[in-house]
């Protein structure tokens, strides 16, 4: 087992290199007079992160028959996103965090307006370069805004952040954790194995674009709960953040429920059903094996 | 002329209330849970402004031959880009600014993390709207996105505001200056009328669309001239917004340079060649009497 993880890990890092020169590219200023924005948003986006999401967009792309040509702009697009979320999520009126990736949060070291504008800019960024992906249809790319759009959105990770904000002064009871973290968290990570299938030419309403969402649904779920775990026994240097922000914003979690050894349990059986998802499928080992790498890790 | 403006506004406000209705549709709950998100969005874009930028795009598709119903989708898209960046705007790392169309501003009423996600949640929503525009073809939708992520982004409205906050530590020369505006506010101007030619079927490099971008660019200047006398000389209560705010930023802005009376010349010129561009094309008297009412407007 431990060799396949290797493997897949060697897999995930050189994904991520790709995915980094192609990000590299995107931030790069065409305009000297506005070289600090580009700059924030480099500094929040480049270097850093396991590049779950976008691994999931290419991979998902892949094994629908897909060519990582086609997915590589929508994998660009979903990791923006969710870089400008922790920009936005790390500022003072959110979560006040001052480390991420083991370097000071974005509004440490470039204040807290540029750090604001620049997560506005990955936002909007993202939905420019799916919308101009000249790698896909203009059908594709449409369906493709709409669909980051509506997990990314009201619905989605933004619905999922205001109820996290409220589970801070009020305690949530489990359905309403469930609900908040798979809006939270695990919207983006449905949507972006379903953009992979779509970039594939697997639609929404298809059963390989279900399957991709399945699988993704339940691995954000084990990937929260190991984050909680993490949150109150993990090493701060080895992930990179601050721990015990969790307790200290009084938020509920899946430890308020679960002791450690019960939530690994949770994340287990929540791992097996998403390799359950896609058992069968020819290529599939690797998101197998993905799926057992990140409910074991420890940063 | 006075018949006309009167005309011209009464045109517009039957545009703002069809838009209204739209907006209000879109920014309606559909999960109790997170009705103060829709509250929030809603109190920040409901009920206010001159609903200018819709027009655009609304009268530009009217003007070549489109239909509303294909135009309206991106009309609502582009005030609520604008209603988030004023939210965003007023935020007290940003502007700081209290006071909105007369009401407390949206951080004021809501809350700085609410207010901030409720600006993210607008202009996530923005794009979403476009994408599922069942009036327009997927095409269309595709280059309404990048238009609209282009003119947000980076080298229009986000970066100007960028470039904004530097010159409240340094003073714009007058280069810059005609450049942060024509990023700020000119870039959303421009994209509404060419979203509008776009509806009607004309892409971004046709004359249409040149002329309609042109037409905006201008007007938006003046605009932006006459905004920088009325913080001047405005009344507080008439503009609902504070006044002298500017001054108190130690902002670089057109009166740094000119006196009222040469500023008000400076926008009649802008206005003259913003009219100029439209001349000759039937049905464009609203437009020319638009460009005239922006320019002489108090509030």
């Amino acid at each position: 087992m431990d060799k396949r993880i290797e493997e897949l890990k060697a897999t995930v890092r050189a994904d991520a290199e790709r995915i980094e020169k192609e990000l590299d590219a995107y931030l790069t200023s065409k305009d000297n007079d506005i070289d600090l924005l580009f700059e924030t948003q480099r500094y929040a986006t480049l270097d850093g992160g396991k590049r779950i999401r976008p691994f999931l967009v290419n991979e998902f792309c892949r094994l629908f028959g897909g060519s990582e040509e086609t997915s590589m702009a929508y994998a660009c697009a979903i990791e923006m996103i969710h870089n400008y979320s922790l920009i936005h999520d790390d500022l003072p009126c959110m979560d006040d965090d001052d480390l991420r990736r083991g370097r000071p949060s974005t509004h440490k070291a470039f204040g807290y307006a540029t750090a604001l504008l620049a997560g506005d800019a990955l936002l909007t960024r993202a939905f420019g370069i799916i919308a101009e992906n000249d790698k896909a249809s203009a059908e594709q790319n449409a369906k493709a805004v709409a669909l980051l759009a509506a997990a990314a959105g009201d619905y989605g990770m933004i619905g999922g952040q205001v109820l996290d904000l409220q589970g801070e002064t009020e305690e949530l009871d489990m359905e309403m954790l469930l609900k908040v973290q798979a809006m939270k968290t695990g919207a983006l990570m449905e949507c972006s194995a379903r953009l992979g299938a779509l970039a594939a030419g697997f639609d929404t309403d298809t059963k390989e674009s279900e399957t991709a969402g399945l699988y993704a649904r339940k691995i954000g779920l084990a990937f929260q709960v190991i984050d909680d775990i993490l949150d109150i026994e993990g090493d701060q240097v080895e992930l990179g953040k601050n721990i015990r922000s969790d307790a200290e914003h009084n938020k509920t979690t899946f430890m308020t429920y679960y002791t450690a050894e019960e939530a690994r349990v949770f994340a287990a059986e929540l791992t097996a059903e998403a390799v359950s998802a896609i058992a069968g499928i020819e290529g599939s080992e690797t998101l197998t094996d993905l799926a057992a790498y990140l409910v074991q890790r420890t940063a």
